[in-house]
C-alpha cells in the first residue's frame, strides 16, 4: 500500500525539496533568527513561572473538550483579557492557531457563503476554506478591487473575505483599512488573520487590526496565534460576541478537540500581562526588524520591506536557499529557509525574524554572516579555492 | 453581515441544542466522569513537575514549526519513546490529536486514493477525509463485509481505511483484526485512531492495534492523543517509518503549525514513563468502567458495554439528557452529555468516563446519582410533590 511515498521521497529529493526535523538543544548558542518569538518571550522567566504554577494549579492537562470539562477559569480570565486588550467583544481559545482558522471558515461559511482570499494567505485559511464547503476564490496578492469586484459580482447572498495581517512569506502587510471599507460597501464580513500582527503592529502590540482602525468593528473577524509574540501556544478568534457563540456552538475544531493545556493558558496570559505593562516591546521590535533590512539591502542583499517582525530574503533557487542556510547555521545564526510548496511565488527565500531582545551587535553579526555565506560571494570564494 | 448567525443561534435554543462554557475551578470538589484523564496522571505530581521542568528548561513556547525552530531534542525523544512503546518503526508528534488526523488523512489520501470510513469515525477523521480531497464513502459500523465490499469494488488504485479504534460516543471497539486482514487482502491501508485505546487497551495499554495484534504492521497507521491517558496535551502518528517521512515532508497541519509546547512534551513523557512503570493502571481503568457499566444496568439504566474507558448511556431526549446532566451535577458528579450532531444517530447519551484511580466508594456514589436523577425517576418525583 505505501510503496508509492517511497516513489514521491525519491521526486521531492531530486528536486532539493527534502525536509528534515533537526532537533535544537535547550543550551544551544545559536542566534535565533528563525523563530516567531518576536518579543523574546518564551524564555522570559515571568512567563515560564506562569507556565509552572498553571500546571501546578491545574495539572499538566485541561482534561477534555473546551465544552465538557476543558475550560478552566483560566481559559475564561485569558479570553476576558485578549478580548479587552485588543477592543473586542469576545474571544474563544483554540489548541493552536491552525484550529482557529480551520474553527472560524468552517463555522462562517458553508455552501451559502463565498469566500474571497488572497492569493498569499496561510495554509491554515486555505485548508480552512476547503473545510468550509463554501464557494471561495483566491485574488492576487493585496489587490483591493479584485476583493471590490469578487463581492460585487458575487451570486452568493454572504460573503467574507480572508486574509492574512502580515503575510508570512514576505511580512508585507495587508490594505486593511482599505479591505473593511470595500467589505462594508459589499455587506461582506471580513476575516483577518493576525498571527504576525499580534504584539508586534498597533498601538502596544494591540494587532494590525488595531493599527488600521478597525479593532472591534461589527463586521470584523480577527484569529492570531498564542505562539509567537506572546511565545506560548495555541490560537483565538477575537469578534462580536454572536460570532463566538456561534462558534462554541458549530466550529467542530472547537467542539471535539481538546482544549488548551494549562501550562499554555497561564503563560499567554503572563505573556500578555507582560506586553500591556511594557507597551514598548512592540515597538522595538518594529525597529529591529527595519534596521535588520535596511543593513541588508545596504550590503545589496534582496532584502523586503518589513511590515512587522518578518524579514524575507529572496535566493536564487531552492538548492542554494537550503546551502545558505546551512551555511548560516554553521556559523551560528538560524535563519528559516522558505521553499515550495511553502511559497506561492515558487521564489526561494531565506526568512528572518527580528526579536526585540535583539542588540546592536546581533544585528551586525547577522549581516555580517548573510553576507559573508550569501550565494553569489560564496561561488566566489569557492572559484578562489 | 453576521444577523445571520442570530436566527441560526435561536433555532438552536428552540431545539434544545445550546452549548454553553461552564468553567471550571482547580479546587472543585465535583467527581469528575466527564473528562479523558483515564490513569488519573493530568494532575499525578511526577507529571505535573515534569511540565514544569520541561517549560524552566526549553520555555513556554517551542517559538517555530516543526521544520523550523521548533523541533526540540525533548520531541524527537517523546517521539522515540512513543513508537518503541508501540511497537511501530516512528512516530511524530502534532500539536493537536485533531491536527494528527488532519495532516495523516490529507498527507495519505489525495485524488488517487478511495477513504472508507466507519459512520461513527471521529469528527477529526471525517474533516481529514474531507480535506484530503479523496474519493470517499461511509460504511455502516463496525462492518467487516461492507468495507470488503468497499475494497474489492474500487476504481482507486490506492485505498485507506479509516476508523476509531474505541469509538468516543459508545465506547465500542472497532473489529481491527478483521479490518487489518480485509485490509491486506485487498492491497489497503488501515488507518486507526487509537485515541481512547493508548494507555487502556493492550498489554501495558500499549494501545489496541497491540491488543488486536496488528501493531507495527507495514500497511497500518495509527493515529493517537496525548490529551487523554497521558494528561496532557497533543496527538501523534504512529507507523512505518516511510509514512512518518511522508508526514514531514508533506503534511500541511505538521508544516505550517507551532510545536507542541515543551510542558506537554515533558508531560507526555513522564506519563508514559509513569505508565510503563505501573501497566497495572490500564488494567484497572477498563475494571472500572466494566464495573461501572454492570451497576447502571443492574440499576435498570440502559448503559452499553465498555471495551474500554468510556460508559455511554441512553437518554430519552437531547432535552432530558441535558437536564440529567444538570442533576448529576448539581448532586456532585460530572458527566459528560452528547446530543445531536456530535451523535451519529442523533440519540442523546450521557457519557461517562472510568478512571483508574476511582474508588469503590466513587462507583457506588455515582452510580446513586445517576440512578436517583434518572428521567423517569425525576418525573415520579416531580409527580409526587
Amino acid at each position: 500500500m505505501f510503496d508509492w511515498l517511497d516513489v514521491r521521497a525519491q521526486a521531492r529529493a531530486k528536486a532539493g525539496l527534502r525536509r528534515r526535523l533537526v532537533p535544537r538543544s535547550a543550551d544551544s548558542d545559536v542566534r535565533n533568527l528563525a523563530g516567531n518569538d518576536y518579543l523574546g518571550l518564551a524564555r522570559d522567566p515571568r512567563v515560564v513561572a506562569a507556565a509552572s504554577a498553571a500546571a501546578r494549579r491545574w495539572g499538566a492537562g485541561s482534561t477534555g473538550s473546551r465544552l465538557v470539562t476543558g475550560t478552566l477559569d483560566a481559559h475564561a480570565e485569558l479570553e476576558r483579557d485578549l478580548a479587552d486588550f485588543c477592543g473586542v467583544e469576545s474571544a474563544l481559545v483554540f489548541s493552536s492557531g491552525y484550529l482557529a482558522n480551520l474553527g472560524a471558515l468552517s463555522a462562517l461559511g458553508g455552501p451559502g457563503t463565498l469566500l474571497v482570499a488572497d492569493e498569499y494567505d496561510h495554509a491554515s485559511l486555505i485548508d480552512g476554506m476547503r473545510l468550509s464547503r463554501s464557494d471561495h476564490m483566491r485574488v492576487p496578492h493585496r489587490d483591493v478591487a479584485a476583493v471590490a469586484a469578487a463581492l460585487r459580482d458575487r451570486s452568493r447572498k454572504r460573503a467574507l473575505v480572508v486574509t492574512d495581517s502580515v503575510f508570512s512569506v514576505d511580512g508585507d502587510l495587508a490594505p486593511l483599512a482599505a479591505l473593511a471599507a470595500v467589505c462594508r460597501e459589499h455587506s461582506a464580513g471580513l476575516l483577518i488573520d493576525d498571527a504576525h500582527g499580534l504584539g508586534v503592529l498597533g498601538p502596544g502590540g494591540r494587532g494590525a487590526p488595531a493599527a488600521a482602525g478597525i479593532a472591534g468593528a461589527p463586521d470584523v473577524v480577527v484569529t492570531a496565534t498564542l505562539s509567537k509574540s506572546l511565545g506560548s501556544q495555541g490560537g483565538v478568534v477575537l469578534g462580536p460576541a454572536r460570532v463566538i457563540r456561534h462558534l462554541v456552538e458549530t466550529a467542530r475544531t472547537f467542539i471535539f478537540d481538546t482544549g488548551l493545556a494549562p501550562a499554555s493558558v497561564g503563560a499567554a496570559a503572563e505573556a500578555l500581562a507582560v506586553l500591556r505593562a511594557e507597551p514598548e516591546l512592540a515597538d522595538r521590535v518594529r525597529a529591529s526588524a527595519r534596521a535588520l533590512a535596511e543593513r541588508l539591502r545596504a550590503a545589496g542583499l534582496d532584502a523586503a520591506e518589513p511590515a512587522g517582525a518578518v524579514v524575507s530574503v529572496r535566493a536564487p533557487s531552492a538548492q542554494q536557499a537550503l546551502d545558505w542556510a546551512g551555511r548560516c547555521a554553521a556559523a551560528g545564526v538560524a535563519v528559516g529557509c522558505f521553499r515550495p510548496p511553502s511559497v506561492p511565488d515558487h521564489v526561494s527565500r531565506l526568512r528572518l525574524t527580528a526579536r526585540s531582545d535583539l542588540t546592536e551587535q546581533d544585528l551586525d553579526h547577522v549581516v555580517d554572516v548573510l553576507v559573508a555565506t550569501a550565494p553569489a560571494r560564496a561561488d566566489e570564494r569557492l572559484l578562489a579555492t
